[in-house]
């Protein structure tokens, strides 16, 4: 209910703090028997890590996981499976220019508000460093959903766009470069572009697409919990992130009903997919693809003006090693939501057969 | 789990098919000792309802509600409120031509495939007649949010937009005409064009913006649970939405942090609200606003191809009373869903003091 | 989180007060495709209502049950079943001597300490008329769970015991009785005893005891969920219940575990069953089997000194048409509630396959 | 909804086996602010270690808890507290004898049969070892709970029983005694008859009471959720437990409702408490105490046959160091555990409230 489970019955439940021993989490509820690949699990944290490029922030942080419980021999055994990854990197550094004072567009306000006092080394909880966890929880949820492909990349940085659909793309292109943009060309504009936002202490924002094959038909519940209803709550669960849209998406508000009807081939797939692969709630085999907007990273390196918790006005200085970005590092916590979705769907799925 | 029942302390269930007995749904949750006023809850659901205009479906169906349960000397005890709307207008009519057929953009086909069959009649369960319920609840939530401002109205309908931000518009004008948007100028031409679009048996997509004023500050549970995640599930659970964002929401994307971080006021409030209200998914006490993004509504006045329960093609005629366009009878829906998360979460932030 | 839900895959949401308008409830969670024997439902319903025999209450309900929805062409299409059972009794007839008054042993004076007031009239929600939605439901539950036998008995009445074990029993003969005790000879006793028992003006209290068969292997979750413990609080949610044992029960706990031990045969059964048909909260095939323990009615046919809401000293006079032992009554509601465990831990059960 | 949760606003989820790495869990949910006395927390697990005293298990762990999150400047600050208790005695001894045999009533088979296979090192899951996490959080639940005293004492080892209310008792001795019972001459005897019991390689069963003073009025839900129910499925998930009763009990069936009604004081307290502090389930203020049934442990040293995976009779020797009776080392996981109940309905009972 504090809201830091995700899952009903493919359940996740993390806990940590950015400057704190540890981060952890349990995973409830994966099936037995799954063969876990521990190599694939460690290369996703890989790369969500600080330090892994010229263009994320220059933290380091290994990120390593250790299981304590619920694989033997393996495979799932079917008990909840226990991970902590360790904070290296907390320097016991002064935080007292921070202690008091409400940076802006960040949670320290609302958090001195909404519980009394904060954790206030480096954001605590409200850090995105508590995604780490997301990431492990997505990639076992990865190895149980064999066959389904879960692919995000960076299709926005800034004003600049990759105007292409993600059927005119080759997807596996994006992990070839460190912007993680599927378009070569593009990746190398979008990477100057934030080297040189980054050279003025400042940030972008950007866009992470994300498309699904091959989910079988049937994913979803009507009503409250939609397929399409549960992936919008994961990834505006992600820190800094300001809209979903899937398929047509807003654009597809602007459309005539005509246009926008996908119909039907004789085997049951579409012509057109403006549906996003998913109708009233429900997968219907298509490929499933939406859009994530991210904002501007809030910590610039600059100064500026904010309060303290008296209200009163105080000078600040952005410093320590920031993001310029987010987005790149983003394109793992993306796919691992929504393999987290997915598998909760799937497992809910077998509640409706007698 | 089977995704009838949202909220989790301030709790809607809900039932009904489109062509069945009877609607329904139980309140579990709300606080004892609200005074309620039945007129205003009978007044929301005017709003929603059919044949209220000469721009949405010209069916007929009273839309009363009849409570059952929970209420007693006008005020609620803390027990459930149990509530029944019948569904006066359940024509025995012959639905033989779409009993085995699957028309583009409904959910026939996967209701098909997720079930093994489906109640065929006028869409069943997924028809967008299950909201009734939903705005039954949230005229109830919006009386315990006393103080709490929540207003819907239509800012785009097709390519027609209204670009003003919500602190450049009178609200209140968004009742006064029956497309509800609160710019009678742009109101009268996006009338024209909806009859327009009718007059074709085409329809159209469009915008629903909602402005939530004194929102206490610490509303929303980190992580997984932030505010804003929730209230996009919400929105997106509404049939025929494609997409939400909020505050700077995908525009957000294209912005430097330098431009985008709102700076405070030394009472705790901002200069800007680019944040729409919300920091780490917790309430900050400012005026959240998010856009709601409809797809054009699929049944067709016209004539089309589509395949049957076999993958055989077969000609149908869409007829029957159906909206061009759902933006003006959805305002009240996302401000229903808007006061069940509010409410929601009211309550939930009462568990964090001791 | 008020209450009023149970199960999590297979949920009844309930609602309605003793003397409102009517009672009514929503299942969430069936799967699809289950034909349903309506008649079955009504006929459980029977087995419950007041006025069936001459040692239950004479009041008169007749507890028809309607449907909403979710059924169509004689089968449960997976979505929510509503249904509503009317009040046709509530005798608009002066509540006053109870309105101000705390009834010893009744929830009169904790509602009105939680919600501040409550509705007086007949016990309002705390009523035991509140487990006809919950029979309905089981019913339900029953017919999905084909070839699972639930059967539930009279074994005590006061201090009257039938101290044989349900495999000395001919369980069938349970329903040929107003006593509803399998034993036609400790049936007629218990009969004259609650007679003499309503002469006197008062009440008893008894035991109902039960025994499931053919339930498959590997039901019920590990550590928490354990399915006797579900079984538990399902028992112990039903009005006036004080006790719930299963297996070897508060016996057990003077044995040795050299006599409690179940030694296996060859095929995985056991040659005793102290374990009462669970292992580690997980069915093992075995009978589950478990005694419920009642307290005596509360409202009792005489005249007696309590306290009103100022907590001064007033006198009562117990009347109306009460059960002078609810145990024949409450069998029906053991089995409705067993059996809505056992529906829920069988749909659970379906997670644990990949 | 794998059963590895408990609690609904103050949640407590739990993972490990009895011989992987470590235990640990997380309480989601505790308020902020609360001052956290950690040494308070380890005396509770202290009591329930193996190896406190002669008459249980000889087995050697520390059960040193470490907290990873949650707490800063020593107090809770609402977000998760991650916790991990190493298992250091986990010998890297032969299993072989036991991997694919089943021993009777333990969980093997069950286990076997649910997950497909099984971690079958010392009873994994299903090992009472994970109730030493149940211990840590109800630790912290009391601390929560300011006021609220939680007292648990043996009343019966076998045959031997404590026949005396606890309010001819004096709880504060049940600590005073290996065996955890109040009164130090009955005390003595059951700690012989342990000896006794366990010189012969066998087990006995026993009871735990429980009493629990200064509740508040109103806790506890209506219906479903009633807080006898709860408490009553926190005890049944507890290994080994076999019954549960509480205020009279199964006795209070055999009773005549004109001995068993609770007559009011002018204060609102009862003269006599056979309700158990719970009417309709929600506390009314007076003392709670309830019952619960241990069977013997399962193990015993000495020969016996039972069968392997394939159904072939095997000869087995129980060995290793376990317990002869559990009802000592019960003692503070019945506390914790309720603990845990009464901290979710103090949270619980907060929502209605406007």
């Amino acid at each position: 209910m504090a809201g830091n489970s995700f899952g009903k019955l493919f359940n996740l439940t993390t806990y940590g703090e950015s400057h704190g021993t540890a981060l952890g989490g349990v995973i409830d509820g994966c099936p037995s028997g799954v063969t876990l690949n521990l190599d694939a699990i460690q290369h996703e944290l890989n790369r969500r890590k600080p330090g892994q490029s010229a263009i994320v922030t220059q933290r380091k942080e290994p990120d390593t996981v250790k299981f304590h419980s619920g694989i033997f021999e393996g495979k799932t055994t079917g008990t909840p499976i226990g991970f902590v990854i360790e904070n290296t990197n907390q320097k016991s550094h002064d935080y007292s220019h921070i202690k008091d004072s409400y940076r802006p567009s960040h949670a320290d306000y609302v958090y001195d508000k909404k519980y009394g006092f904060r954790d206030y080394r480096g954001g605590g909880r409200s850090s995105a460093r508590e995604t780490a966890c997301r990431v492990v929880a997505g990639a076992i949820a990865k190895q149980l959903l064999k066959g389904i492909e879960i692919t995000a990349y960076v299709s926005g940085v800034g004003t600049m766009k990759l105007n292409k659909p993600h059927t005119a793309l080759n997807l596996a292109n994006a992990e070839e470069n460190i912007v993680r943009c599927p378009d070569p060309e593009m990746a190398k504009q979008m990477e100057s572009y934030i080297k040189e936002v980054r050279s003025k202490g400042d940030t972008v924002g950007g866009i992470v697409s994300c498309v699904i094959k091959n989910v079988p038909v049937g994913l979803g519940e009507p009503v409250f919990d939609k397929l399409h209803a549960e992936l919008g709550k994961a990834m505006l669960s992600i820190n800094a992130v300001k809209g979903f849209e899937y398929g047509s998406g807003f654009h597809g508000s602007t459309m005539y009903g005509s246009e926008h009807n996908d119909a039907f081939n004789n085997d049951g797939s579409t012509k057109t997919n403006y549906s996003g692969g998913i109708q009233g709630g429900i997968s219907n085999g298509m490929d499933i693809y939406f859009n994530v907007a991210f904002k501007p990273v809030a910590t610039l390196i600059q100064k500026y003006e904010t309060i303290d918790k008296h209200g009163k006005t105080v000078e600040m200085q952005g410093k320590g090693r920031h993001d310029p970005c987010v987005v790149p590092r983003a394109v793992p916590i993306v796919e691992a939501m929504a393999a987290l979705v997915l598998a909760d769907y799937y497992l809910i799925n077998k509640m409706h057969t007698q």
